[in-house]
């Protein structure tokens, strides 16, 4: 087999067999394929496409060119959920331990923020003590003892992925709906989960910023994630505008916080129970959906669900009374408010503008090499559709250095529009496709 | 400007700017843009093509990137002929000397042999002496005494075009018509011709296997060469047998004589005449295709056409006695002849598997850095159309190596199809493209 026949194949519309999928990813992934090549490939892939066949054979490809975790010995159904990112998504703080509080095993490995968006690690390890980075066996015991882990990768999970991800970053071959969910699945089924909730994200803030696109990517990853023998959901979400109201990393466990232990509505309470209810019944700790949302209203209203957070930061060594205690968390010394300067209602918060602002704080990386400040970020007062008098908060801006203030602020005031009329209204979850 | 944004425009159907072309080429040149980044795009101009725009930009930037010949100071026009490539294809060692001794320059830079198809340089070093390899002094005096020079290249030709072929070569990207014109026309424009005829083969022996794509080459290659700036004509000419009969270096250069001595006819001297007929008109020596046939049989049936030839040889230092006398070029020690195994008619000579057999004699490389044989090839005798008797010589192989002939016998006996009836007449010349 020659990788340059592979190329032409593909060149010529023709799909891929799995023998030539594994050559291309094994030897890839090995270095014997060099980078000229595998380009050439991942353009031909971008622009002919990947039928349902080949998208599984690449993900399993991908995923077994690193480790697999087994968790077989665990009685509990494994779940965990994706996102496909977004500005002040904090899903993953809530629903994790709700579904872990409702006999959901939930293995999740979570990734770092890079650009206008956060990564979960980061938020984490906001609060004091707590160890992303779990030896194999500290993983297994933290997932046995509380039915959950927040971590970041053990051993090398899909380098493959990992490899070619960094190919298509240089090469305008990201946005191909085969290779995200290669990219995507090959590595959430490598934390060995039984079934996977979605959360497609569509709008300004989003990888994808039109809703056709967001539909076929989900309905993509829901059909090759089930082709690999997985129970898969997604939501087709909205992220015109940031999700819920704070953005930074601190400041995002506050919310959570909040969220979890039922003291705040809103588009953030409302998204992340959803997901947890399609967890519980993937789980198959609920019978239907409307038994999942009852169960997730009880273990939030009883708080059962926030003791669960507290005993997974306490087990990941984390100060669980910084949860209570929001002194405990990192606080920016400065904070400075962003006013309207009319009267109107909010048309429009511009959920990458909002990120890009927190960036500039420090609160997310430019690069990946940039250290963060975990204190910094912004609080959004008026979301889309709000009614405002012109002098009246529209966000607050918490900041250490002062240097950083005046781009922050530029940035956040233009992503902010407002209008005479109010918006017509949006829909948080447009679409569920299983 | 980022090679990214390049890429991706390309990627999405966008036309390229001349600046995006030249920041590519010169860069990819240079050694700063990746080769992995060359192939994303390579492969994105092979599925979404390129204007004409973007073609003649593409050309310019090759053509720069290199030396390019000035012949200003010379009174006559430079012309030149290229074909695309064919087994037996011997046109340029005919029309060459043909156009020289008319009048026009023909400052004409050959390659050498590659796989079933031979180069001209290869068939010119079998004349004893013959030097190829001319520095750029000789270059010009060989010129501008005699008329023309049939030489490699002197200095660096479209380095960016030789880098990008490579490159091409490995990723399956080399059958893109617009790749094609800008490395084929930046090579020829190079030698600071004002006009060029090309000879576009279709058909099994050549690159192009059906009409319609080597139309679409023919049609590219004349209308990017005319926007460049060049007067332009292409030929659409048969190559599903091979041209004429000698295929081996010295064995081509005999027929070549032969020809050019208007001692043989055929399908060789037929397209070498008209080829040249062509150069003349494009050369301005004369006034119409009808005056330029007759002056082509002129200058062949008074000598003056083959005294070019031994003018040539003898300026680049070549023994042109050996044009006379062909006991003084290469000859194999051995022959052996192929014989029909039943009466009939020649239905088909398939070019590539003589092309391989004389390859496998070793009168062709497989790998570039392959020893020739310059004595060794193959003679053929029936052509298509032509009524065999059963024992009747089809071909005779002239071998040197014992051990090569099996194989080489096999490929020309396979090469051979016989029939009851005779075949449809052919067209040699199916098209002329200005």
């Amino acid at each position: 087999m020659r990788m340059y026949d592979i190329i032409r194949h593909k060149r010529d519309r023709m799909a891929l067999t799995p023998e030539e999928i594994r050559f291309f990813v094994q030897g890839y992934a090995a270095g014997e394929i060099p980078d000229y090549q595998a380009s050439a490939l991942l353009m031909a892939v971008f622009l002919n496409g990947m039928n349902d066949d080949e998208t599984v054979a690449m993900t399993s490809e991908m995923l077994h060119s690193g480790q697999v975790l087994d968790w077989s010995d665990l009685e509990q159904v494994k779940v965990d959920k994706h996102s496909t990112g977004g500005v002040g998504d904090k899903t993953s703080l809530i629903l994790a331990p709700i579904a872990a509080a409702a006999g959901v095993a939930v293995p999740m490995i979570s990734g770092r923020g890079l650009g206008h968006t956060g990564g979960t690690l980061d938020k984490l390890e906001s609060i004091p003590g707590f160890q992303v980075q779990l030896e194999a066996d500290k993983f297994r015991r933290v997932l046995t003892t509380t039915g959950l882990v927040l971590a970041g990768q053990t051993g090398e999970i899909a380098p493959a992925d990992k490899k070619l991800y960094a190919l298509r970053d240089v090469t305008a071959t990201v946005e191909s709906i085969p290779l995200i969910c290669s990219s995507i699945l090959s590595k959430k089924l490598a934390e060995g989960i039984d079934a996977l909730v979605l959360d497609v994200k569509m709008g300004s803030g989003a990888f994808m910023k039109r809703q056709q696109d967001a539909q076929a990517l989900a309905r993509a990853l829901v059909s090759i994630g089930q082709r690999a023998g997985k129970r898969v959901v997604a939501l087709l979400t909205d992220m015109e505008q940031p999700l819920g109201t704070h953005v930074g990393n601190s400041l995002e466990v506050m919310e959570s916080v909040e969220v979890l232990q039922g003291k705040k509505e809103g588009d953030l309470a409302e998204l992340s129970f959803e997901l947890a209810a399609h967890m519980l019944v993937l789980g198959r700790v609920a019978e239907d959906l409307a038994a999942a949302r009852r169960r997730v209203h009880e273990l939030v209203n009883k708080g059962a669900a926030f003791r669960k957070l507290q005993e997974v930061v306490a087990a990941q060594g984390g100060d669980a009374r910084a949860l209570e205690d929001f002194t405990r968390l990192p606080n920016a010394r400065r904070q400075q408010a962003l006013v309207a300067p009319r009267r109107g209602y909010v048309q429009r918060v511009d959920a990458e503008g909002v990120g890009v602002a927190a960036m500039c704080l420090g609160a997310g990386r430019a690069t990946v090499d940039d250290e963060i400040d975990p204190a910094v970020g912004v609080v959004l007062h008026a979301k889309v559709g709000a009614a405002v008098e012109q002098g009246s908060a529209l966000a607050t801006i918490y900041y250490n250095d002062p240097a950083r203030l005046e781009e922050a602020r530029q940035r956040l005031e233009a992503a902010f529009e407002l209008a005479d009329e109010a918006p017509p209204p949006r829909r948080l979850i447009s679409q569920v496709i299983e």
